[in-house]
């Protein structure tokens, strides 16, 4: 029987890349770090991605436990989507992201003004 | 006249995103901040990356000043493709992305044995 190991890279970078390598899964998990996010606020938020994209990406990150998908039943349902546990232990890459973007255009204003 | 902050995104997280928020950028980044890497041998490393695909990448980061692509006069000549320093500077956002597969494949080992 194979385990959920066999199927995982050896390399951890490679690991996380397979959980989070893309644009959109990117900005979907700088968003919901924030708080819980509707589908349409997302796609509204994240510029230029499809219903398409959005919807798969979601469903990837849920398959891959690192976001919850949650109805409530009102009229309209509505659904929520959020970080579990274990999305939520990915804020020190997203960290890492932000800090490192903050210092590029600190520098580049500094080289332009 | 446009200068390049006008068509940088304004979140750093998105800036950082745009720069190597793909699968294939992010393997890449990993390998060079090891060693500098021919492109062979980059395209043997990284699985299941096309010729075409490991072009792009490359060049999309040359482009953004991240990569230098350096040629030495041999014969055949030697192409070698190694981090920048604005390159090198994005090592914790690697380390941030190894820490977090190495803790989660603990965690996967203690669940199954």
């Amino acid at each position: 029987m194979r385990s959920k190991e066999d199927i995982l890279p050896d390399c951890p970078v490679a690991l996380t890349v397979s959980m989070i390598g893309s644009k959109w899964k990117l900005l979907i998990m700088r968003n919901l770090l924030a708080r819980p996010w509707r589908f349409n606020e997302l796609q509204k938020s994240i510029d230029g991605i499809s219903q398409k994209a959005l919807t798969e990406a979601l469903r990837s990150m849920e398959a891959d436990g690192i976001v919850s998908r949650t109805v409530y039943p009102e009229v309209p349902p509505r659904v929520e989507y959020a970080l579990t546990e274990l999305g939520e232990s990915m804020r020190p890459i997203i960290q890492s992201m932000e800090q490192w973007g903050n210092n590029y255009k600190t520098q580049t204003d500094r080289y332009t003004t």
